[in-house]
């Protein structure tokens, strides 16, 4: 009878816990973890503390006494481990109460997870209002800190999706929040020209963004940003990231995998130890796209890794082929998901990549409601294999992301986004779903049937010579367009082109991108040399807004 | 300069005119369309009767104007095209107005769509309230019928998704709707075990359904069934199917596909006739998961296939890849999509299929408002490639079908689906999805941790002896269980095991299959044989109710 013991019982190790009882009925199984709760849903915490989600036990899915009688785990919360000795094969452990004692095994599973990132901040040991968000208890003490001392404003410092998800409660909670993240816009996975969306969201429901500051120092009630603006601050929260918990692990002389800092382990989970494991957030994994090693810091991996070390564990054949990452978040009336590369990831990673950007509907735009979602796909020059793709609007966005997330896990090309059938009747989709015209639009980069640049290269292209055609009606020209741009209506273009200087180099403009790409094709026909900026000047003016102007110059 | 004629302007025909333009600007091209209206929303036709879209200007997606001026078209409404001289490579033109004409080809693309099956019923050709829906023409003669005679009484024959559509739609108006049916069930792309659902809301908001019927003569104000059975039928829709519009076709000599009737077409959409292509509804593809001919009439093919057709000709590298078919259709509070082979399919095409039925949730439970919804999943048993889903509840059913016909067009496996990385997040999905978790079951059956018996073989197996234990809670039990039942809780089996009998044979039910999926393995664990009722008693008691009782037996 083998004995098994589990270090950390949330997502991946309880996921470990209850896969090894059904495999192996006549185990002896113990699941230490140091919190005070097993099994919660960590990802429902800042929905409780903004109030959506009203009962706290919602959030506690198990207890040691439901899994005792339904799975026969011996689940000891309260419970850290403090040490291992892996040529004992024992692990010394130091309950909340009671004395510490040791426990043997003949294989061990380490599941501790990933803690949250404190920066060095001037000020921080000091201060009693400021917090992370990890566990029930980290959620408890925010909720019993508002409700004690009504904090009317607070910084949350980080706007990834922790620090996005909290900044939404708290102003629920009727704070005033400061976002403030080192980077350009917020929520890191996406690329910059993306988040605008989520910018004006942020900013409609109050939210005052501070984009490329940090916190240097934090004071009474107040923190002081990098350029030396004082923020009021009855609340901090501090959301710049997680990383690995890998200090249990190094006592075993567990080799951390260099890049990432994450517990290094091979394709069945085995770390550099004999019969020790590990999954979920502590592991490092293959980044399935570049082939390098990463850190995934989700649920769904983490619930899939536990699965799967215990048909390891069981003799079940299984392979830890590392992931890709998927990830979504809402930000009150938008929602941003993500899944594969980004366009910095894969310039990081030296790839031969294009994208594609453009807008599409969630569902039929002849049936009521139809919201638009901005979407962009980043792919393969030559091949044409999908790398990534990111999508922001109100709604239909998850679907979409899923779908291409499913797609990149299939290796697919944008040829094979062409072929996709989803699910169309006018309520749930459209007969060119977005997903669809994501192939179309990048299969004509790939084929050569258009040239595309780019938002951040048309300064540069302006500025050798390269003359603008914006094909939009007239109304929507005098709204704003970009400096020195000519207008001629799509509409009109055949029976204008002899307004256009053959010996010119263009670059065609519209709205989405779209009608541009048909003034593209129709030069191009015409024997003019032309290039079509992605995503037009609705992408585009948000980044560069120093391109724009509603004078008429032509 | 090539010549081209479409004969058909709705989705596949405009299509392949618009890629046509913009790869060819320079070509000469004609569209020929009979009805009145090119490129309308053909979807939307039974939402407009149904008063939910209320802009009847909105389903007319273009005109023959504003294609001249963005696409340089020559579209011609009205102007039915009776039959192509193939060698002279000319075309017959009898607009509804004005001298019939002959129109030259270089090349000519038929996308004539299909037409609906009208059933031979006694009376019908004396009837004037008779009506079927394709276009808007139809749609206008429903809609002027209904202002006009104030019908008070409906009958739907057929109910697949457009019958199912137009009964929610009469329903809407007002009207009381009888819903007839030749099959056991609604919606023949589900398997009957998937149908109870939509069966439930269509008599939760007045339908009355008549299946294992047919309408047999039509009289006054009135309908008589099969049975001889009357019903009230002031207004009457056929909606029985769709068959390939080939009559044109014929003219040329052009071959059809023999098994479905379809116009017969290689990977390059030509027809048997050189320089004639086709595509859309009118046409044969190879269903990609039987390699057998089919037939798919749906919106987002034809769109594709349109498309491809103008690469074709315009020495863009594709190839007609065939489809999977994936469909979506709305029954008041419920949605039901289907993608790939059901049941019934894998059977017919021979396969060696195993399925898993479950319920899932839209996202996560602890979350507000998530709702469950029931999945099947169709596979190989050996090497568990997928090969069809269907999916019925109140929302999320799209998403999850989008992502399973993603991966059927990967050709993925249910091991596959277990990897994929889907966008979780409180408000959008569950951290173990319904996709991941069809995965982890249907990996379960293949890789033999489980063995099922699916709801139509239970009685033959309990009538060979086998015991059926019920590890529901006590209360659930007294709602309703298998007569003959055993009742031991799952959290009680292990303390209660020694009121079983190892040399017995054991089925194990519970509401949906989870718990007793645990109660298999524990059992198995101690040396019983025993399988899984897959989907349980929530699955099989709408469709074998008589194996049910409320009596406690033991």
């Amino acid at each position: 009878m083998a004995k098994y013991l589990i270090i950390g019982g949330v997502a991946a190790g309880m996921s470990a816990a209850t896969r090894l009882r059904r495999l192996q009925e006549d185990a002896e199984i113990i699941v230490f973890e140091r919190g005070a709760h097993v099994s919660f849903a960590n990802c429902g915490l800042p929905y409780y503390l903004g109030g959506e989600i009203t009962d706290r036990d919602a959030l506690l899915v198990q207890t040691p006494a439901k899994l005792k009688a339904r799975f026969n785990l011996d689940v000891r919360e309260n419970a850290a481990v403090t040490a291992i000795d892996a040529t004992a094969k024992t692990v010394r452990v130091e309950p909340t109460t009671g004395a510490a004692y040791t426990e043997s095994y003949d294989k061990l599973i380490l599941a501790p997870g990933a803690k949250p990132v404190v920066p060095p901040i001037s000020g921080l040991a000091d201060a009693h209002n400021v917090f992370t968000l990890r566990n029930i208890a980290d959620m408890d003490q925010i909720d019993s800190f508002i409700q004690a001392h009504k904090p009317r404003t607070a910084v949350v410092v980080g706007a990834g999706a922790i620090g996005l998800e909290m900044t939404e409660s708290l102003v629920r909670q009727g704070l005033h929040v400061s976002l403030v993240d080192a980077t350009s816009h917020v929520l890191p996975a996406l690329d910059v020209e993306m988040a605008p969306a989520l910018h004006t969201a942020l900013q409609n429901h109050g939210v005052q963004l501070h984009l490329g500051a940090a916190v240097t120092a934090i004071g009474d009630h107040a923190v002081t940003l990098s350029d030396g603006q004082p923020l009021a601050a009855d609340l901090i929260l501090l959301s710049v990231g997680v990383r690995p918990e890998t200090t249990l692990a190094q006592t075993a002389g567990v080799a951390l995998e260099e890049t990432t800092g994450g517990i290094a382990v091979n394709d069945q989970y085995q770390t550099s130890v004999a019969d020790i494991y590990a999954v979920g957030d502590a592991i490092a994994v293959t980044n399935q796209l570049t082939g390098q090693p990463a850190l995934i810091s989700l649920a769904s991996p983490a619930n899939r890794q536990g699965r799967h070390v215990a048909d390891v564990l069981s003799g079940v054949q299984t392979i830890n082929k590392g992931g890709i990452g998927t990830a979504i978040v809402r930000v009150f009336d938008q929602v941003a998901a993500t899944t594969g590369l980004n366009e910095r990831q894969a310039q990081a990673a030296a790839l031969n990549y294009r994208m594609v950007h453009l807008n599409g509907k969630d569902h039929a735009a002849y049936y009521p409601d139809a919201v638009g979602m901005s979407l962009k796909l980043v792919f393969d020059a030559t091949t044409g294999k999908v790398l990534g793709a990111q999508a922001v609007g109100p709604r239909g966005v998850d679907k979409r992301i899923d779908v291409l997330a499913t797609a990149i896990k299939a290796q697919m090309t944008v040829f094979d986004l062409e072929e996709l059938e989803l699910s169309y009747a006018p309520p749930f989709g459209v007969a060119k779903d977005p997903v669809n015209m994501l192939g179309y639009a990048a299969a004509n980069v790939v084929q050569g049937l258009t040239h595309t640049i780019q938002w951040h290269e048309l300064a540069g292209e302006l500025a050798a010579g390269k003359k603008l055609l914006d094909v939009r009606e007239p109304d929507e020209f005098a709204t704003g367009h970009f400096k020195g741009a000519i207008n001629i209506p799509l509409d009109q273009l055949r029976s204008r082109i002899s307004e256009l200087d053959k010996r010119a180099d263009y670059i065609v403009s519209c709205q989405s991108g779209l009608r541009s790409y048909n003034a593209e094709r129709l030069l191009r026909g015409h024997g003019f040399n032309v290039q079509n900026l992605d995503g037009a000047i609705g992408l585009a003016a948000p980044v560069i807004p120093e391109l724009i102007t509603t004078e008429v110059t032509v």
